[in-house]
Formats: C-alpha cells, sequence, structure tokens
C-alpha cells in the first residue's frame, strides 16, 4: 500500500429515467429494482480526502460548503469511510473537504454526486484502485442512487442479488444522444421526507409490488429508447416511471406528497407540448422540482417557455455528463 | 300489469368512500371491486316518466334541464329504458323529463342520481314494483354507481359474482352518523375524460390489480369506521383509497390526471388541519372537485376555511340523504 495522500475527485449528481425506490436491503442499500439515469453535466461535487496517520480514534472532520458538519450528517459520512478504512487495512480518521458548485436546496439531490465523489477521492487516497463496478457498489453504500454517478452517460444499476453483483454500469457514453436536462425550480416552503428514509416506507404502499414486477418491463423498453434514440418512447417511458414512483408515494403510510401545485403545472404543459410536437418529457425525484428531458435541439425553446409557467423560480439546463474522475494532484 | 302512467321520482348523487374504477364486464358494468359510499342529501335529481302506448316505434324523447337531448346522450338512456322495456313486456317509447337541482359541471356527477330516479320512475310507470336490490341491479345497468343512489344513507355495493348479485345495500341510515359533504369546487377550464370511458382505462394501469386485490380490507376498514363512528379510521381510509384510485388513473395508458393545481392544495390543506385537530378528510372522483367529509360540528367550520383557500370557487355543504323516492302523483 502507498502512503496516504490528500486526493480530490468531481463527480455529477445523476437524474433517474427508470427510478429507484425501495430497498430489498436497507442496510446494504440493495435496491427492490434496477434502475437507469443519465449523469447532468456541468454539475457536480468536487471533494478532497485527507486521511491523517496521526489519528486513529476520535471523529472524522467533514466540512461541507465551507460549514463543518457534525451530527447525523458526520455520522453518515463517518460510517461510509469505516467501509473505506476497512478496505484499507488501517484506522486512520480522515479530513474531507467537499463543495458542490450547485446551491443546496436548488432541487438537485446532492447525496449521488456526493457519495460518488467521496467514494473515489477516499480510495484513491487510501492508496487504492478500484474497478469501476467496486468504485460503483461501495458509493451505493452511501447513497443508492450514488452508484450511478460513478459511470459515465447513460447508466443502468442492475439490481443484482447481493453486495457484490449490485452496481451501475454505463450503457452509453454521454456523445451517444445530447439530451438536455431542464430543471425547472419551484418555491418549495416545505422540507420533503428525506429519500433514506422515503425508501423505507416504499413496502407500506400496496402498490409497490406490483411497479417492481414490472421494473424490468420498463429497464428493456428504456434500453431500447435510449439505443434506438427513440424520443417519443423515452419520453412515454419516463412519464409513466416517474408516475408509478409517486403512486407509491401517496400510498405509503404515511402518504408521502412530492408534488406541489406548480409541479402539476408543469407536468399538464410539458404533455401537452409533446402533444404539438415539442420533444420534451418530465420526471421528478422525492421533491417538488422537475426535470424536464429534452433533445438537445428543443433545450432552448423548453427553458424559455418553462421559465414562463407561473410557480417556476428558475430552469437549470444540464446536459449529459460523464463518469466521477479524479482531480489533477493539488 | 296495470295500465302504463305518468310518474316522477327522485335520487340523490353519492360520493363514494371506497371508490369504484374499473369494471370486470363493462356492458354489464359489473366492477372489478365493492364500493361504499354515502348520498348526498339536498342534492337531487328529479325525473319523470311517461310511456306512451301510442308510440311502439321511433326514438324515446329525453329532456334534460329543459332542453332536448339528442345523440349519445339519448342513445344511453334509450338503451336502459329498453331493458325496462324488456320487463314489462311492451314496447313503448317514453317521454322523459329530467332536472337537476344543481347546476350541471358544479362538480357533482350526476349520473348516479339521474340513473337512480330513472330506474325508479320508469319501472313504476311501468307498473313495476321492484325490490330495492333488483331497482339498484337495474340502475347499475345504466351507470354502475346509480345502483348506489337507490338505498338510503350509508351504502355498500356488493361486487358480486354476476349480475344477480351485483347491486347496494344499506349498511346504516343517514342519522346513523350526520356526516357532512364539504364540496370544494374548483375552477376548470379543461373537459375531463368521463367515468365511462375511464373504468375501461383502468386495466391498464399496472396498478389496478393490486388495488383491486387489496379492496376488501379497505371495505372491512371503511365498514368497521361507519359502525363504530370513528372518524380518524375513516379519514386515513378514505383518503388512501382515493390516492389509490388516482394513482391507478395516473398511471393507464393513456394516463388520466384529474388533479389540478387547486386540488393539490386543498388536499394538503385538509390533512394539515386534521393533523391540528379539525374532523375533516379529503376524497376526490373523477373530476378537480375536492369532496371534505366532516363530522357535523366541524362543517360550518370546514367550509369556511375552505372558502378561504386560493382558486376554491365555491363550497357547497351536503348531510347524509335517503333513498331514491317516488314523488306524490302530479
Amino acid at each position: 500500500m502507498t502512503s496516504p495522500r490528500p486526493c480530490s475527485a468531481f463527480a455529477h449528481p445523476n437524474i433517474a429515467l427508470v427510478k429507484y425506490w425501495g430497498n430489498r436491503d436497507d442496510a446494504l442499500r440493495l435496491p427492490a429494482n434496477g434502475s437507469i439515469s443519465v449523469n447532468l453535466a456541468g454539475l457536480e461535487t468536487r471533494t478532497r480526502v485527507t486521511w491523517d496517520e496521526r489519528r486513529v480514534t476520535g471523529e472524522d472532520i467533514f466540512t461541507l460548503n465551507g460549514s463543518p458538519v457534525s451530527g447525523s450528517g458526520l455520522k453518515r459520512v463517518s460510517e461510509f469511510l469505516d467501509l473505506v478504512r476497512h478496505m484499507a487495512g488501517f484506522d486512520f480518521r480522515a479530513d474531507v473537504v467537499s463543495a458542490n458548485n450547485f446551491p443546496t436546496g436548488a432541487g438537485i439531490a446532492s447525496s449521488a454526486s456526493a457519495f460518488g465523489a467521496l467514494a473515489l477521492a477516499a480510495t484513491h487516497a487510501a492508496g487504492l484502485d478500484l474497478a469501476e463496478a467496486d468504485l460503483s457498489r461501495l458509493a451505493r453504500r452511501g447513497s443508492g442512487s450514488a452508484c450511478r454517478s460513478v459511470p459515465g452517460g447513460f447508466v443502468e444499476w442492475l439490481a443484482g442479488s447481493g453486495d457484490m453483483d449490485s452496481f451501475a454500469v454505463s450503457l452509453a457514453p454521454p456523445e451517444h444522444w445530447p439530451l438536455v436536462d431542464c430543471l425547472a425550480i419551484v418555491s418549495s416552503e416545505h422540507k420533503p421526507t428525506g429519500s433514506t428514509e422515503g425508501h423505507t416506507l416504499a413496502p407500506t404502499s400496496i402498490l409497490q409490488s406490483a411497479r417492481v414486477a414490472d421494473a424490468e418491463h420498463r429497464l428493456d423498453a428504456c434500453r431500447t429508447a435510449i439505443r434506438q434514440r427513440d424520443f417519443q418512447s423515452l419520453a412515454d417511458g419516463i412519464e409513466l416511471d416517474s408516475n408509478l414512483m409517486h403512486a407509491v408515494m401517496m400510498t405509503s403510510s404515511p402518504p408521502l406528497f412530492y408534488w406541489l401545485e406548480t409541479s402539476l403545472s408543469v407536468m399538464r404543459t410539458v404533455v401537452e407540448w409533446r402533444r404539438k410536437g415539442l420533444p420534451a418529457a418530465y420526471t421528478m425525484d422525492a421533491g417538488p422540482n422537475i426535470h424536464v428531458i429534452c433533445e438537445a435541439d428543443s433545450a432552448a425553446e423548453a427553458a424559455r417557455l418553462l421559465a414562463g409557467i407561473p410557480g417556476v423560480r428558475e430552469v437549470r439546463q444540464a446536459g449529459v455528463g460523464g463518469p466521477a474522475r479524479l482531480a489533477a494532484p493539488d
């Protein structure tokens, strides 16, 4: 093993086209069903990890966007670092400095890019050189969807049969199909239930098992639509899949409603646009913002139209991003 | 058989607490699952039927709210009258005059009260005196939920095994539990898909079979809540059941979205009220308006609060209504 050294890595957040909702195993974050996503170019988390050879007891240090993090946020990072310590065979404490180039609370889930970047930086700083699949498996332990931020472009998370074969692989590189995610950010006053807690509620909906049982069919259709660059099929598939996930959420116990009034306006409007010929389709995660997936030629028009919908605060555009990557040494 | 004579009857619309959505048999309107409803007092359809012994060919005459109806509206009524003609053993054409005491398009489904009143008036005018169950079976053929407008108070439609045992029965009279339906009417610019067409789409959702498979459990819980006058249990049950139906609608092919922005506001607000101690619960049918079911003591307060929610155009209150009934002879 080489000596521990500081190391920085980047990872993009991703948006799921076929959703992950609910686990077969909450502790290992083994998903109820496979999922497909695209990484979001231009948006990223940068994370620097330094293992401190002088400290083998006490707490890790975690700084996020310039502020020290303690409590449950630190605990989640430290438990993840324990996995890396176990792999590396040392007990060193870490100094983790992480920052997103997109604002927190801007409607972009940051746990995927956070644990994607942390997995790469922490292992590399420990002198470990993991294969992509193993890095993806590791990132999964921090946040399920983080495993999809490790490979590049269009990505499928294989549900697998256990910890060893539940990881993400690239289906196609970013340049295969230059889609654009126009993210409509909606004002929100209420703090939604976090994904980690939400996943544990999925089995309380009587609809979850039907959603999961049909997943292979939706994954097949999505893979085919990506391979053939068939936007209409992709659009029908991702809207249905988003609706299915929210159907499960709304019928869990307690029910989870992530939609706000403007979310509903945007969904209805996007369907109407597509009927009139604009290639755009919506998908929503566990929050009120709406991701509108467009073909590249239509993104500027879609973004302009979205910005005009009452209640839409801001529209961000992101192309298809590459894999998690190391930064040049400091 | 006595000689045909003019006859008038009244029936109330009803609001389902456990929903009917999807048929096992579309032609016979045999439902995928049983349902429970309450009749809505004060709102009613009055229908007068005169069999014309001089006419055994040609069209029936149907006047609704003062205007003659032709086309598909007349066809639906005539096909229903064919069932009565068959039972009565004659071919006389009918003159049907029907009126609602609530405005069309005010968000109250009128087909239940319409076919409830028509079934009673048409059979009685033909000299037939049907038992309640047979009248309910007959009304079902015109509009599924109409079978629930025949008995009084709290009503269960037994799914049954076929035409003979699929009818509604009263679970409790209106005075058993003086609930009030505060109907929040929401502006709507778009014409939703009609229920008859919507029911045929239910099997296209992969969630419908799970919704149907669990129906007996929800019916049990609702019956128990009614028997024990347990508002909290009723509230949880009817909101879940409404969400389940809309989950199926939103994931059918094509997807049906009946919710408007204000519907979502009202749903969220009602849940919040209940958390703060106001006994109120929402349920929505195949339209954008929201029925807020309250205990009698809270109805005035709920109606006042509902009227203050932006987008709510009007609030109507209805107690629990009695059975379909004959009017005094003209």
